[in-house]
């Protein structure tokens, strides 16, 4: 087991009807105005944003509004919210929504009090200090932004899309309540699924050897993802199916299932490849949707690098799919491998995912234009279980499609 | 899923040699002088005390000690520590042991700001406010008191051992080094051990129904203590397996395996029957190490106990020991369950742990007056899957001889 630094400080308030909960628990952190990010109309359509800006107002908070956070949030939105926030002297940043949301949302907080542009601290010209807290209702349990230290924008004018780690704008608080997922379309569910798995496979698959504890977190939480997955999709309502994909939402993400799994002790377990991989993708063509760009990439990237790590891989088809090889030889051991990377893809198909890069409208012409990104958000090689290569990653841009 | 609220904002830090990071860890939160707690000599033979203040020397953080914490630490202490405290005008407890020694500093650091005795809040005349900031360096891997917002201390005046819980006295930081438990005895390994998967399955045989990403999780963390308590019994050096044991501690009881099985959100999961009912011998017989009075009461409890509530029973030995009925019949469960619990108890006994209370010495006409105190600190029903009354409690505690 590697050394690590866990922490989680996020207070998650968890179940029915919760929403209403958000004015006391801001109120409870002492915010007295607040900056209310949202998207677009499904949280005015559905009356979240009713229920929240009562709840606000219910506990004596005054509050401003920013809507229009588009899917792949973009750093122009960011720098509006700043100027608002500071123009109306907000103490708190409260996103209703899912992890574009969310991300915009402490974009905004760790904006405010930094004095240059906000994209400074995505082109590592400058480090996130301080920060207006955070708080959430979450909307669309996929990103694990909720509880997560990550934050990702794009930059349409430079055609990038990147991330900044920072604890200091995890949320504070993070209201979670499965009834508000009910009305998510079953496209955004089943994404939101495949990101799920897929924020839990980039720490499973990192170059560190077995963590048997966190191992068998991480593959006990993807079975219960992949039961609750198929139950909504027959049962959008079913209320338990809808808790276990958000409990599991943040669980996924807020560096439980990295524990011993990372190279150094703060840093973030996992040479997240799948991830390298589909950021491009949607950078390029920011109406691909993030996890149904995961759904691909994904086993496209397990079945190109598996043979550098075949003992990771035969413990992910153990852990999550039961599945043994019938002897000890290379065949079977294959077979096991193949069988499960197979069970995960169809898995991900039977949702609605698409199975290749072409059912996403995507053509092979693209690939050198995600390659050029890469590199410039990369380098030349990254990645951990398996180092990739721009050749690499041109390889299994390919094979998807 | 029942609602819950999940907040463990402790800062985990864990990793070999770790132990040398505690003073700069206490001088990142702020202190200037600590009041150190810790036992008796292993701490002191081990060299681990001379590091932990050679650690705080050179981060300029001065320190006062309180030693002589011993096993179900007593009240009289903490009043000893309250008035140090105060005296050296202290502005951070830090425990240097296991969960007795973390347990007697956190009440210590919430006797501190209040006026009156601090055995008030155990009596319930008292509810706990401010706190002194906790820190520790974890010893021995087993009360999980370095994750947890529980304390319990006994009054031997009272004969009583009482717990409170308060997330204000959570430590702020845990220093979890698996090296310093290399010397830790086989015995208290064991117990350690078994207390770690007790805490699990306080929470697991709640009166819930499934909550299937918090089971998964809690059978993937007993699975992994069971394989590693058995590695360390034959090599007690082995830094995975130690690590393993001491990350599951922590895990098993900083409120994770209980997300959606309270019945209510800001309540502890679990009927805690086993702790209930072992809490008493130990009070009576301080002699007892608390995880070794658990080898004994929990599969009594168990057995005592399936047929409320087979399913459950069934989900934790198929999670924990991949037992399936071999058909639907009442026999078949019967079988499935007996099996489980043969081997948790198995594993125990294997581990060097008592299998009866007369293997601890104990006498049956001892019962009585762990009865009498149990009611006083009960009432006349206790427990969640299946209300213990005394009479249950009482063949309970026969069974066990």
């Amino acid at each position: 087991m590697n050394d690590f630094v866990f922490q989680s400080p996020t207070r998650f308030v968890f179940g029915r009807g919760y929403a209403d909960k958000v004015g006391e628990e801001v109120a409870a952190l002492g915010a007295k105005r607040v900056l209310l990010v949202y998207g677009g109309g499904s949280v005015v359509r559905t009356g979240l944003l009713a229920r929240v800006t009562a709840s606000l107002e219910a506990a004596g908070v005054s509050h401003v509004e920013l809507a229009g956070v588009r899917p792949n949030p973009e750093v122009g939105l960011v720098r509006k919210g700043i100027e608002l926030a500071r123009a109306e002297k907000v103490d708190l940043v409260l996103a209703v929504g899912g992890g574009s949301v969310i991300d915009c949302s402490k974009a905004i907080a760790f904006g405010v009090p930094y004095q240059g542009d906000v994209w400074d601290f995505f082109s590592h010209r400058a480090t996130i200090g301080d920060c207006l807290p955070v708080a959430c209702v979450l909307t669309i349990p996929a990103a694990g932004s909720e509880g997560s230290a990550s934050c990702v924008i794009s930059n349409d004018a430079l055609n990038l899309k990147r991330g900044v780690n920072g604890d200091v704008f995890r949320p504070r608080v993070a209201i979670l309540d499965p009834e508000v997922t009910f009305t998510l379309p079953q496209y955004q569910t089943a994404a939101g699924a495949v990101d799920i798995i897929c924020h839990i496979c980039e720490r499973f698959f990192s170059g560190a050897g077995p963590v048997p504890v966190t191992d068998n977190i991480a593959c006990g939480i993807i079975r219960a993802v992949i039961d609750a997955a198929n139950t909504v999709a027959e049962k959008p309502n079913d209320y338990d199916a809808r808790a276990t994909i958000m409990w599991s939402g943040t669980l996924a993400h807020n560096d439980l299932c990295g524990c011993g799994r990372a190279t150094a002790p703060e840093k973030r377990a996992g040479g997240w490849e799948s991830h390298g991989l589909e950021h491009e993708i949607s950078a390029h063509r920011p109406e691909v949707t993030h996890g149904a760009g995961l759904a691909v990439i994904l086993p496209a990237w397990m079945r190109y690098v598996w043979r550098s790590n075949p003992e990771r891989f035969l413990a992910f088809a153990q852990g999550v799919f039961d599945v043994e090889p019938v002897d000890e030889t290379d065949e079977a051991t294959e077979d096991a491998i193949t069988f499960a990377i197979d069970e995960l893809q169809r898995f991900f198909v039977g949702l609605g995912m698409p199975r290749t890069l072409a059912d996403l409208g995507l053509a092979p012409e693209e690939v050198d234009g995600w390659i050029d990104t890469l590199r410039q958000n990369k380098g030349e090689r990254f990645g951990e279980l398996r180092p990739l290569t721009m050749d690499d990653a041109r390889a299994i841009y390919r094979s998807a499609f």
